[in-house]
């Protein structure tokens, strides 16, 4: 043997995102002001509950807890539940690190190296750090900017499906796209996964961020899905907590649930006082959540209204989470994206965003599209439109086009 | 395809120690006193700094942090390897969430499917769960109790070497056992390693928990194999906050670390209220540590004295860490385990420990060891050992031993 890594390491590479870091670290060197529409992490205020549940915690010793999490969390999960009208008990619910935890659990659980999935491309990006670690193979259905990245239909979807697939993923709402899955869209996917016996994995850590016709419907809906339905949720986004680590993992399935369980075990329990502090955020009132949809709706608009009006960019409205995914008139969105941190400012003020192409399965898509997360307050995301159109503006003159 | 679970998973098994649980349920049910010497949990108070300092956290926004952890916690980790003689920069330090992830990121870095690691049996139980799931079989060293779980010579180590040996692994001073090496067995360690061109994985959490002569020497003082030595570290032991799930990576191999810091990438970051307790925690003074290791010295002492003078129990001193590996004059020590928490105890108290079996490798060894960890305050301890002592006793009457 060498001190060679592993196969498994060297298919896991950086994160495309992560490439445009060191120009972001450039600007800011030079005093640059960079407004981040890369990156989902919202800048609404964690609520005081979180760090009051904490400051009174009593405890003397920090000991392990539970692996499946502590009690009190997870009652406040199913309660937040039944008040969904989701019919799940404590013992579906298992805490993990973040969303990220639970994807490489459910993951691991359901996939073998070769086994593949059925996913809609664009996706989260981050999906792929786990795919390619496991070798899970991507069964990726084209969505189109010109259909606002919906489904195009029940025979497209299934064209992709082979022997080897396993599940059904994506997010719901959606990031990158910024969709709300139609009903008829969610009855094509049951109407598949029963066909062809597939688990569905249901992202809904946005379920609230929803600001169009359609409500996000919780796959927890389907009752007779429920042998193989798969919820991933997380407090992240839902009460911009993004640095407690707080997930959950949800499902009926007892043999697929006690898989997670034994993971959980082997890596002995989420921290403590993050658990402690999350069930807090469970008992605000549902006003809160509210309150935070009606801000990121006003964001939303700004955003749409600034975008639709920028010549050549295809977009539509988005639907709910807080991104959109837009087609630009130019042909390298990574290209753009360096070019504004690199050589563009208004005032030594520039924005980053996400290059496309991360988000897609297949080699050469999303080459001319972007991922814009609108997850910063009104005042900063106006300022940045004007630098992105202007931007935009200066860079096809640059190039000609 | 089916909804059937994947090979890795079925491949993970409950753990053996979780077997117990249902049973001591049930005797708490009966009103008994559980004297938990089952599991590695101090009872020692975990600092206050730890919570005052996340007390003072004043961010508003609970962002997600640098995937390598929050630059204050990783400088003061390179200060505290500073203060030991070690020579580590702060890019050769990650932060984990525990040491469990830490052993999950390694593995998964080095070792493909079929791979083996090199490894003294008995050792931590929950190796396994992340060696099963990654298919990595174990090329098990065994030791005796009668050599008091050293290593018994060269040769023996040498031969168990393969073609597909990836790794040695250890942990030094040495839960289950309480072994801490000897300069001697690192040196044969070293030149294995050169010899066959292996990495070296030192779980070295215990390392301030040592009783007799031998320090323990860190891996990290042999400069020759800085391209191979790969330290896990945590701070639940050394500070009694298991549940704040901080631990680190360290290593001066850069391909290695970058192959560590994707994985650290792809779960985005851990929490962040936890490293800035961490923190805190690596500011104690020196004496603080000097004193939990007097303490756990003289639960040791309390304990060594118990066991070694029971018929028939073969035992060494122990001589780090908080565990002893016991050999006892039974046959099975996971029935003699049940029979304590279900028919035996001395005005409603009883004890629990862990049974041998799941800490070797090789079938059908261990089961007349347990592991019995000493973290519990001294007069709870010498209460546990009249207990076991009688308990004992009583045990091999009933089974005419």
């Amino acid at each position: 043997m060498s001190l060679e890594l592993s196969k498994r390491i060297q298919r896991l590479k950086t994160s495309p995102v992560r490439k445009l870091v060191p120009y972001g670290e450039e600007a800011t060197k030079k005093g640059i002001k960079i407004h981040h529409l890369n990156i989902g992490q919202p800048d609404i205020d964690t609520p005081r509950v979180f760090f009051d549940a904490i400051s009174k915690y009593e405890g003397k010793v920090l000991k392990y807890e539970h692996s499946a999490g502590i009690m009190p969390l997870r009652e406040k999960m199913k309660s937040y539940y039944d008040r969904l009208g989701l019919n799940y008990s404590i013992e579906d619910i298992l805490v993990v690190n973040g969303g990220s935890e639970a994807l490489q659990f459910i993951f691991t659980a359901l996939f073998d190296e070769g086994d593949e999935v059925l996913i809609g491309e664009p996706y989260y990006a981050n999906y792929n750090s786990f795919f390619d670690v496991l070798n899970i193979k991507r069964n990726a259905i084209r969505t189109y900017a010109e259909d606002g990245y919906h489904f195009r239909s029940l025979e497209d979807m299934e064209s992709m499906i082979t022997p080897n697939t396993k599940a059904f993923m994506f997010s719901n709402p959606s990031n990158p796209t910024g969709v709300v899955c139609t009903k008829e869209e969610l009855d094509n996917i049951a109407y598949l996964a029963k066909k062809y016996d597939l688990y569905i994995i249901s992202d809904e850590v946005y379920r609230e961020f929803v600001y169009g016709e359609n409500k996000a419907i919780s796959f927890g809906t389907y009752k007779e899905l429920e042998d193989r339905v798969i919820i991933i949720d997380s407090i992240s986004k839902r009460y911009s907590a993004c640095g407690a680590r707080i997930g959950c993992v949800v499902s009926k399935n007892k043999e697929f649930m006690s898989a997670i369980f034994r993971q959980c075990q082997a890596r002995l329990s989420v921290p403590t006082l993050e658990m402690v502090g999350a069930a807090a955020l469970y008992d605000l009132p549902d006003n809160y959540l509210e309150s935070a949809r009606l801000e990121y709706k006003n964001r939303k608009n700004i955003l749409f209204a600034e975008l639709s009006s920028m010549e050549g960019v295809v977009t539509r409205e988005p639907e709910g989470a807080f991104y959109s995914f837009v087609k630009l008139p130019i042909l390298d969105g990574e290209d753009f994206a360096i070019w504004l941190l690199s050589n563009f400012n208004i005032n030594n003020e520039t924005v980053m965003f996400a290059p496309g192409e991360g988000f897609y399965a297949t080699e050469g898509l999303g080459k001319n599209e972007v991922r814009i997360c609108y997850a910063i307050e009104s005042e900063d995301l106006k300022r940045a439109m004007t630098i992105l159109r202007l931007g935009l503006k200066e860079y096809k003159r640059l190039k000609g086009i």
